[in-house]
């Protein structure tokens, strides 16, 4: 029965499926132009004039993607954080963002010093503007931070460019990152991103959040194309528990991309302090997306990585 | 002792300014540029082409902005409108927004349907679109929006722009907001606030959102002018106990101006449907909030508006 059903039994997909449905014929006014709507890392608005925007936002709630025991700085480190990976992961720069910040009266003042300083921090380090914001009465501490981006004349990237023959590669090295804490201090991968699309052309790049194995998913569905991955090749963290825990942990903030065969070629091994690494490639049209086990055998791979309400993953 | 302070005793205002001090040392990416940050009803930022455009955000959460019985498309309409009226007070279009949502996993679907249909009907009424967002899990039911806004060639009006001998005005009639459900079903008024610019030539603008009183403080901060409100001109809504409702309820949307008196005479009695009416006057420099009473006699006016941490207003 439909009135019975819960967002548990939809699930996050699901959610963003329906919204996607129900928001897709809205258009913007003041002459701007929507290039890229819902379902992305972030929006693409194209005004009359100037360059495009993204826009994006990330919300972190107490009990869900911090606890009271979390470092304050910690906390508005990583607001800043996660949507600066998103535009990142468009091919843009970070230009500014906004804050909403939900609190129990009864939090220390010290705890809201802390965390702007930890906004303050990111924002610095990702030479962007805190330019406003929204503080409310709430049960519990949430912050949510909305972004706004500039596009470089090589962007933007979205999700859904892998094509048929595509090399995949990720940054850094995943998996383990909630218990290493790098989670909440990890450094956006925006000048990466953008030292890689001076060189070369990317068809297809999004962060990884949900994990590896779902995120593949969230590309191939996109795309449209089935994406092989080696497990052998997979870049993992020392604090993950092998390639099972870079796959599936999530919260990595990597960057994860899609170029042709001749430009795989030239993609760096480095971009900076950052190691890049070829993990797979786009075998088939159609969705889907394959482990290659180091004994050659190709299994699919389950996406099970963070769900949001418990609901079960594809 | 500083370590013992909470978010109570500091309150909203002491929040936000000391926010104001760790962040507007920070400048934006991208080649952009903050024209306005930190303070008002949205932020104005300039792209190196292009038009300025105005970025803002508003939380609503469960329990305070809202209840469980409060239909989910009022709750979808006002987070929607409550931005879009910032963009407004800001003399802006509303171009489009991301939508970040906590919900309790035990959430039925079709509340999240309402909702969206209510963030829906809005940007539509609005002509703008929702590009975006993000769904977490959250304990209770959160919203955020934040919003782009374009500015036309006679905005930005910011709210520090009241001169001595300015006269002020409002849209619509106040008090009662909550009361009578307007709360959650006003039109935010960027449509009166074009026409307004159009024909005459603005000084300061901020939407009303704390109460009359309180932002009537807010404006007198801002533009360093004494305001005087005679008791007798408030426009005051069927559903408010009289003026102190009209002065003290809160949650009006309405918007707040101060133009020169050779343009005050000039200002249409209504925009559209909706009246418009002149209220007093910015009358001495240096900050301060006077109300006039219908026995011609003069006094401070206490800002007690809605206080959002529970915190003492000035």
């Amino acid at each position: 029965m439909m009135a019975g059903r819960t967002v548990r039994t939809l699930g996050e997909f699901g959610l963003i499926e329906q919204a996607r449905r129900r928001l897709t014929r809205l258009s913007p006014g003041g002459g701007w132009r929507v290039r890229l709507g819902i379902g992305d890392d972030a929006a693409v608005l194209q005004g009359r004039r100037g360059e495009p925007v993204l826009l994006a936002c990330d919300m972190v709630v107490e009990g869900v993607h911090f606890t009271a025991r979390t470092p304050a700085r910690a906390v508005g480190w990583k607001a800043v954080a996660v949507n600066a990976s998103d535009i990142a992961a468009m091919g843009g720069v970070p230009v500014a963002a906004v804050v909403s910040l939900g609190l129990p009266p009864t939090t220390p003042v010290q705890w809201v010093r802390g965390f702007t300083d930890g906004l303050a921090r990111c924002a610095r380090s990702c030479h962007m503007a805190l330019v406003g914001g929204d503080t409310v009465r709430a049960p519990q501490r949430v912050a949510d931070v909305a972004i706004l981006g500039a596009v470089g004349p090589r962007g933007p990237i979205a999700r859904r460019g892998a094509r048929l023959g595509d090399r995949l590669f990720v940054t850094g090295r995943l998996g383990g990152s909630m218990r290493s804490g790098r989670h909440a201090a990890f450094t956006p991968r925006w000048r990466e991103a953008q030292r890689l699309l001076r060189r070369l052309r990317v068809h297809a790049m999004m962060d990884l959040s949900d994990g590896l194995a779902q995120d593949l998913w969230n590309m191939s569905r996109a795309s449209r194309v089935t994406l092989r991955v080696r497990a052998a090749l997979v870049p993992v963290a020392p604090e993950a528990l092998g390639v099972s825990g870079a796959l599936h942990d999530g919260e990595d903030y990597e960057l994860l991309f899609a170029l042709g065969p001749a430009d795989a070629r030239r993609v760096p091994r480095r971009l900076g302090e950052c190691p890049v690494t070829e993990i797979g490639a786009a075998v088939r049209r159609g969705v889907g997306v394959e482990l290659e086990y180091p004994d050659g055998s190709v299994s699919p791979l389950s996406a099970r990585g963070f769900a949001h309400f418990g609901e079960a993953l594809a």
